[in-house]
C-alpha cells in the first residue's frame, strides 16, 4: 500500500530530496490513521520504520519507575518521530501517543536510514532536529530543580511562549492543565490552581486554542523565585 | 598556533575523513588546557568553536532559575561537545566545565560544520551522538518524577551501570556524591546517607575509581517502589 510521492515531498526533511529517491520510499511506505489518544509507537519496540506526521498532533509520553505519566514533547503536523532507534538501533526510548486524530506515514529503517546521512541538507536538519529536541528536554529537566509547583508552571511557560514580529507573547497550541502537569511533575489539580492565579492577575489569558502572556517578565520573575504573586 | 594532525585522526568523529582535509582542519585548531573547576564553554556564547577533549574529564552543568546547579551529563577523553551550538546556531545551552585537568581542541564553526553533513559516516556518527545524549537526558528526566531521594540514587546508578561479558556489574568512573546529587535534584548529604545504607545491604561497594553494583536487581526494585531497604 504504497503512500502519494507528493505527500512526502511536502514533508520538510524530505523535500530536497531527488525525484526518483522520493518515489523509492513511496512506493514502500505506509500509512495509518490514530484514534485520539491511541499509541503510535510502543516503548521498547525495535525502530523498523521512520514516522513522519501527516495531519494531527502527537505527544511523546513516559512513565516513571513507579508508574506516574511524564509527558515529554509534543510532535506537530510536518514533523518525523521515531528517529531514534531507526538511528541508533536501540528500542524506542518512550510511547508516542495520539493527542488529537492523526495521520501517520511509515517508511522501512533499511530503506531511509542510508538516505538521511547521504544527503548533506537531509543530514543537517536531522542534527539540527536532534540539537534542538535536546534542548527542549535539557530545559524541562532543568524546570524539574525549581522547587514549588507555581516556578514549575512560569518556566515551562517561559519555554513553550514564542514573541511574534509585533512583540505579541503567545503559547500556540497550548497544551492542557493535564499535560502540563505531567510535564513538571505536579497534579492537574495543582496546575489548573496556579493558572486561575494567573489569569486573576492579568498575567495570562486564554484566546482560543492559543494563550496570550501579557506579563512575560512577572513569569521569569516568578521562576526566578524574585517575585511571589499577590 | 595549530594542531598535530594526528591528534585529530584519534578522534572517532573524524577518524574516516581523508588526509588532506584533517590537515585542513588540524591547521586552523587550537588547543588549551584547563585546570580542574574550570569553565571550559559559557552558556549563552555562540558556537564560534566545535570541541574535542583530547585528554581530562568535563561535565555539562547548568543552574535552575532560583540557581541551583544542575549537572548533566559527562564527556569523557575523546569525545566532541559544543556541537550544539555549532550546529543548530544558538547559543550554548549549558556550561561545560573541566572535573579534572583536561587538555581541548577548538576547529573553527565555518570550516568543520560543512564536513560534518558532507561525509555520510561523520553524519551518522553525529546523528548517534545526538540520540544517545537525547536518550539520556530523557531518562534523567524521567528519574526526576519519582518522588524519594532512595529512588533516585538506584534509579541513576541503574541508568550509569554497564554489565560486562562476565555479567559484572559496575559504574565505571563513578561519580562523587556531589556530582551524583546535582543530578537528581537532592543535597550530597542526602546522597552520601543513601550510599551508606546501600553499602552496609551489601548492594554497593566502591572499588576504586569503579562502583561494583553487587545486587542490580535490587536497585531496579527500589527505583521501582517495590521494594523498601530494611
Amino acid at each position: 500500500m504504497a503512500v502519494p510521492v507528493n505527500e512526502l515531498s511536502r514533508l520538510p526533511l524530505l523535500a530536497g530530496l531527488p525525484q526518483v529517491t522520493l518515489a523509492h520510499l513511496a512506493q514502500h511506505a505506509t500509512e495509518r490513521s490514530f484514534a485520539k489518544r491511541e499509541v503510535v509507537l510502543q516503548k521498547g519496540g525495535d525502530g523498523a520504520s521512520f514516522c513522519f506526521l501527516l495531519e494531527g498532533r502527537l505527544q511523546g509520553v513516559d512513565f516513571t519507575a513507579d508508574g506516574r505519566e511524564v509527558g515529554l514533547y509534543f510532535v506537530a503536523s510536518g514533523d518525523y518521530f521515531g528517529d531514534l532507534a531507526v538511528i541508533d538501533g536501540l528500542p524506542h526510548p518512550i510511547y508516542v501517543t495520539a493527542v488529537s486524530r492523526s495521520r501517520v506515514v511509515f517508511v522501512p529503517r533499511d530503506l531511509i536510514r542510508p538516505i538521511l546521512f547521504a544527503h548533506a541538507k537531509v543530514a543537517e536538519i536531522l542534527c539540527t532536529g536532534l540539537s534542538l529536541r535536546l534542548r527542549q528536554v535539557s530545559g524541562q529537566r532543568r524546570i524539574l530543580g525549581l522547587a514549588n509547583p507555581l516556578q514549575r508552571v512560569c518556566a515551562q511557560l517561559e519555554l513553550l511562549f514564542v514573541k511574534d514580529a509585533d512583540g505579541k507573547v503567545q503559547v500556540p497550541n497550548a497544551p492542557t492543565h493535564q499535560e502540563i502537569a505531567i510535564m513538571i511533575n505536579a497534579s492537574r489539580e495543582t496546575v489548573t490552581r496556579v493558572f486561575q492565579l494567573l489569569q486573576s492577575r492579568g498575567i495570562v489569558e486564554r484566546n482560543g486554542n492559543h494563550m496570550n502572556i501579557d506579563d512575560p517578565a512577572f513569569l521569569e520573575d516568578v521562576a526566578a523565585g524574585r517575585r511571589q504573586p499577590e
